[in-house]
This record gives C-alpha cells, structure tokens and sequence, in this order.
C-alpha cells in the first residue's frame, strides 16, 4: 500500500568513520526478528538531539536527554516496547540497559543514550535486552547501516536509510542517517526514531544548533495521524574522525547536506506511512509568517476528511477550504484564497474557479504523488510539510497493532 | 454500524405551539428525497443562534447571522449542497432563496435565517430551491417535526429530535428540537445544523445568552472527526405563544430542559457518527480549569491512534497517555496522571496500575459505551465530551461521499 521509494540498495550506505553499528536478536517482542541496536561512537564523538515535547514522554527520552551533557560513548535501541507511560520503574530498567551497554564499552552508564520504540505502557523486559548486548557487540561494524535502520523497524515495511558526501574545503566529508516510524507521527520536536551521523567534526555546540535548525526543516515538517509520539527522538553524530567544517561556506556546505539526508529520511517516514497510497506535500503560501502558514498547512494534513478525499483520489476539494477556514487565522480574508493541485488552480479568491473541471482534479489527485498549494495573498511567508492519505489499511493496522 | 438509539417515536415529538414545519422534495442532488425545509414561526416569536467559527463559512451562514438582528418571521434549510467556499456568488444565491420564502409568508427576505448543509464549493441549484419553496409552504404542520428532522439529514442513518416538557410555575412549556450531521464534526460553536423550539416567551437577550450557555455545555462537547465545519448552526426559538418564565427559578428549570434537550440531539450526532460502533464518553477531572480539562479531553477524542484503538476493543491505553501528554498541559505533572475505562482503574501515577489486568480493560471496551476518565490530580475543573470510534467505515463512507 505504501508510496515508498525502492528500498535503499546497502552499497549507497557510506560507511561513517568512527561509527560502528551492531545488531542482535533479543526477542524484545516477537522471536527470531532483529530488534535491537547498538551504535559505538569514536572518542570525542559530539552528539546532539531534539526529542518528543509530550509530557508523557518515555523514560529513556528522560534519560537520554540527560546523558547528552556527558561524552558519549553509545547508543542502545530496542523497539517492540517504548518503555513510555512506566513511571520510575521505567526509568530504573531504561537505566538497567545503558548499564549493560556501558560495561561492555568501558565507560559509565551516564555516557550512553538510551532508545525505544513500541507498544506504551507495559514494563520494558530489561533482561532480554541486557541478555542480547553482547551479541549486537559482537557485531559491531561500521558498514552494517542497513541492518540497524532494519533493526529499529516496527510498522515500518521498508527500511529507511539514506547517505551522501559533501565535498568540503578540506576533504570530503560523508553523513549517513537511518529513521524509523510509521503512525503515530506528528514529530513536535522529531520523529519517532532518527539518526543522522557524519565523520566531519563538529563542536557540540554547534551541533546542537544545527540539530535545531535541521529537524525544524525535516522531521517537524511530517504528519501521518497528528499523534505527537512519547518517544520522538532525531540524534545528530559527529564522529570528529574527518575533516573539519571550518570556514562558514564549509559549514553552509555542511548543514545543507545533512537537512538533505534529514528531509530524504522525513519523506520516507510519510512514505511508508500506516496505510498510506498518496505522499502529499502541502505548500501554503504568501502569509502573514511561517507560523501560521504551518498551522493551515497542518490543518489541511490533519483534517479526516481530506486525508480520505486523497485516498479516493476525489477531487472534494472544499474540504480543504473548509480546513483552511478553521486553521486558527483569525483575520483572514477567504475572499482572497486561492488553492491549486500541482499547477490547477480550483479555487480563486475563496471560491471555485470558473475554468475548473473536475477532470482536471481527479486527474492530478489520481497520481501517487501531488501537492497541494494554498496561496494566502496576505504576506510574504511560506512553509511546506509532507503528509499521507488516510486508508482502510490505516485502521486496520492500529485496529490490530496488538494481536 | 451506528450506535444509534432507536428511531424517534412520532408520538413522543410535542408539537410546539406558534412553530410550523413543512418540506418538500426539490431535486437538491438526488431526485425523491425530503431535501428542503421551511419552518414559520409566530408572530413576535424570539430567536437566537451560534454559529460555526470557521473563516471559510458558509454564505447562508453569514446571512443567518445578519438576519438574526430582525423579527425573524421563518427559516428555510437546504441539504445536498453547502453554498460554502462559493463567495460572492453564493451570498446572491443564498439571498435568492429567502426572498423565495419571504414572498409566501409576506415578509421581507431579511426576515428569512436560510441554513445549508452538503458539499463544499459548489454553486447552489437555486431554481430547483425555488420551485420547492411552495410544497414545503404548503406543508406547513405544528405536528410535522420528525418530517423536518428526516429532511435535513445529509450521510446521517437516523433522524435526531427530541422532544420533552417542563412545569414552570405559569404552566407547562414543551421543548422540541432535531439536529443533523454525522461527519465534519467538531462544533467550535454549533453542531452542523441543530433547531431547538420552544413555546415559552424568552426574551431575545436572555435567549442569545442562553444559546450561548447551552451550545457549551451540549453541541460544543462532541467530536467524530475534529474537523468544524462551514455550515454549523444552532438556533434556539421561543416562540412565545406558551407560558412565561418570570421567576428565576422558572429560568433554571427552562434552561436546564432546554439543555436536555440539547444534549441529546448532540449525542445523537454521536451516535450516529460517521462509521461509528462505539459511544464513548471522555471526562477529565481535577484540572486546574475547565478549559485545560476539555484540551485534554479532545487530544484523547481526536486521535487516530485512540479512535480505532476503540474500534478494536484493544485496551491499547498507553495511546490515550500518549495523547494526554500532547493534550498542550505544559506543566502537567504526568506522574499524578490516573486512568479508568468506567471503573477500571488502568494507569495510577502515570504508570500502568499494578492490579489492572487486561482482561478487565477488553470487557469495558466491548461495550458499545463506556467511559474514558483521566484524573489529572492538579485542581478541581473537569470537563466531558463524547465521541465515537475510527471505523474502516468512516473511511469509506468518506471516500466515496460524493459517488
């Protein structure tokens, strides 16, 4: 059902000097699946993050947001339980697991970033995870990015990875990320899962700054069903082991290549999105600021009703007025609106246009990919978000996550 | 696949004295179905409504609302086409029909509220409106109540109305009102169209504050889907021929049956939701104020995740923390955070409670109405609101809305 793009081929995966990534079997959930993921980072590593805004955020976010002020040693990722809605119990396990990883790679366990992903509200099973460490270890290698984007799966049906170099003044420099995350995906600070490493050095600091920046461009730009996970977490890597962005081109060169991989593995999220059949990008344009072109652009990507019209590929389209009409502008003018599917205009000034056929729509709506582009004639700002149709299949996922 | 109530019983609709009903078939958008409504009130008869927030709404919306300031002589409903997102045009065409109205009841169109209801960002076939007006005139009935409540009906499977009466100190009042809508719905002030009459005199200031008073607490706490539409509308008439509510205890008792009322034609919309097998009623207790109460309560309402969670009878719960701790509570303390599906006790201090077991959850939410109650333990507000489930129906009968 999904819109995904060919899964990604494991030679266009760079290896990240300075970053190896093992994978194991711990039966998290189900036996006989890869369900678990350690990353390794170089000494010196930086590390920065974005994580979930929920309040119920899960306990290894608390944790994880916390050890980021140590230098980091590993990542631990497990899904098939997010370890979310699990009180103090949940902390101590999420704990648990760092200290396994932690004596493994001789460091202590505040130097390791803790992950998970699954079903909320029920005790994560510490002594599998712990008991599956050493396997993922063991197999510790830094051209095994496939397996871990395969490992951090749950919904997902395709692995999502995607790599790049940029040629900087010095050398070239390589980033390759991996993402996971299918429903429950209205990021509000990042996706569900997302880590993005390259070999360039980077201080903390600005890593941070740049991680901020990045995820505003990329996986706060999705939504699938308007859920804000417990779990969202987007890490950036730099393992400091190649060359240095020093110059601000350099640095240009660099953040720009690394919202690329960033944008490419936010758009494979909506891809493969639960039950999706359309991946939609929804552009509005010409208001007051961003912020409230991005509140249209969400009211438009949330709305039921027009997700199930893309599904149908029925050109109805005054569902999605009728979303920019309540998408929280108070002041605006409709009678100034004007809304287009790739290049047909179907309304003009807040009403339908004249030369319009419905043809015109069913035809561009029929297509796996559109966009939708509302013009807002009130401003200069603009902002652009991607989003999926609303399926049978996506209630008969969540209907049947469990069983 | 309603949770529907039985039908209305003709017999218990009281006829309400000074409120005349008559509809017609006009050929709105399909040939032989009850499609127009025309309601004649009383001389000196008061009137009041609240009407939907969003910008994009409807032009007999915008008339309703200008109409409202004069003795308003009678009202004429349209379904099968919304006249909304239809701009200037749709303004003319809107006045075209009260004027149509206005010459058989010798009133001035400007006396006429016109209400509409069905698809978006068409051009409403005024002529075939028209050339209705005189059957639905001359149909006119004080009995015909449930006639009226079949003919505003759009996707709904039931007609909605009740009907009761109240014992003031003066004599008896009746109350009798019908509502329609069953997708599109999540009122920001009404629910799509609701009509509630009653023969009592009010005077027209005390009943606008009273429209006000009773949409809160009735037509503005149901949501089937979180998109408001266009077109919502909800008038409150008195058409004074009855008794007089003098005392302020006659007030109460007025208001208080006038909100009975009320409430139930908007769980009837419930009910009646959009693929919906399941009436769900979501409180949230011990806020700090009722408005973060109903926040709260519409994140849990409103999510994909949940809804079809409940569809499934999967006490899947963690997706209702997960949606409270996107609920937009800041500060909320999610280790107070406890959980019931009617009196099972799920989550205590934002973790899962010990004793639950799951078995307990699956036979709550089995039934066909349960309650979801969230106990934020951070003052003494609390909210409710009601919802149905997320149904591989309401995607169906969304895709194929207009076919």
């Amino acid at each position: 059902m999904a819109v995904n793009l060919p899964p990604p081929d494991p030679q266009s995966l760079h290896r990240v000097p300075g970053v190896g990534l093992g994978v194991a079997m711990a039966g998290i959930k189900k036996p006989g699946r890869k369900d678990l993921l350690v990353v390794r980072l170089a000494r010196g590593a930086a590390v920065a993050g974005v994580f979930t805004k929920n309040r119920f955020c899960a306990a290894p976010v608390l944790l994880a947001r916390r050890h980021l002020a140590n230098p980091v040693c590993a990542l631990v990722v497990n899904t098939g339980n997010a370890n979310a809605g699990t009180g103090k119990d949940g902390l101590k396990r999420a704990l648990a697991v760092c200290k396994a990883v932690a004596e493994k790679v001789q460091a202590k366990p505040l130097q390791i970033l803790p992950f998970s992903t699954g079903v909320i509200m029920e005790p994560l099973p510490v002594e599998r995870i712990v008991a599956g460490v050493p396997a993922a270890i063991a197999d510790l290698r830094e051209d095994n990015w496939l397996a871990a984007a395969e490992a951090i799966m749950t919904t997902d049906t395709v692995p999502k990875a995607y790599s790049r170099k940029v040629r900087l003044s010095g050398g070239e420099a390589v980033i390759t990320g991996i993402a996971k995350g299918s429903g429950m995906i209205h990021p509000d600070m990042a996706t569900m899962l997302g880590f993005v490493a390259m070999d360039a050095r980077v201080s903390r600091n600005n890593l941070q700054a740049m991680v901020k920046r990045v995820s505003d461009q990329s996986f706060n730009c999705i939504t699938v069903d308007g859920d804000t996970s417990t779990n969202d977490s987007f890490i950036l890597i730099a393992s400091g082991v190649g060359v240095e962005a020093s110059s601000e081109e350099d640095k240009k060169k660099l953040e720009q290549a690394v919202l690329d991989v960033s944008q490419r593995l936010a758009q494979a999220i909506i891809r493969d999105g639960e039950g999706a059949t359309k991946f939609v990008t929804v552009t509005v344009e010409r208001g007051r600021n961003e912020a409230e072109c991005r509140k249209i652009a969400y009211a438009i990507a949330h709305s039921p009703l027009v997700k199930t019209a893309f599904f149908a590929s029925d050109p109805n389209l005054g569902r999605i007025l009728c979303a920019i009409g309540y998408g929280g502008i108070g002041d605006l003018d409709t009678g100034k609106v004007d809304l287009y599917i790739d290049k047909v205009r179907v309304a003009r000034c807040g009403g339908r246009d004249m030369r319009y056929r419905e043809e015109q729509g069913v035809r561009a709506m029929k297509k796996p990919e559109f966009t939708v582009r509302a013009v807002l004639n009130r401003g200069k700002a603009s902002a652009t978000i991607w989003t999926c149709d609303f399926s049978y299949d996506y209630v008969k996922i969540n209907a049947e996550y469990r069983s």
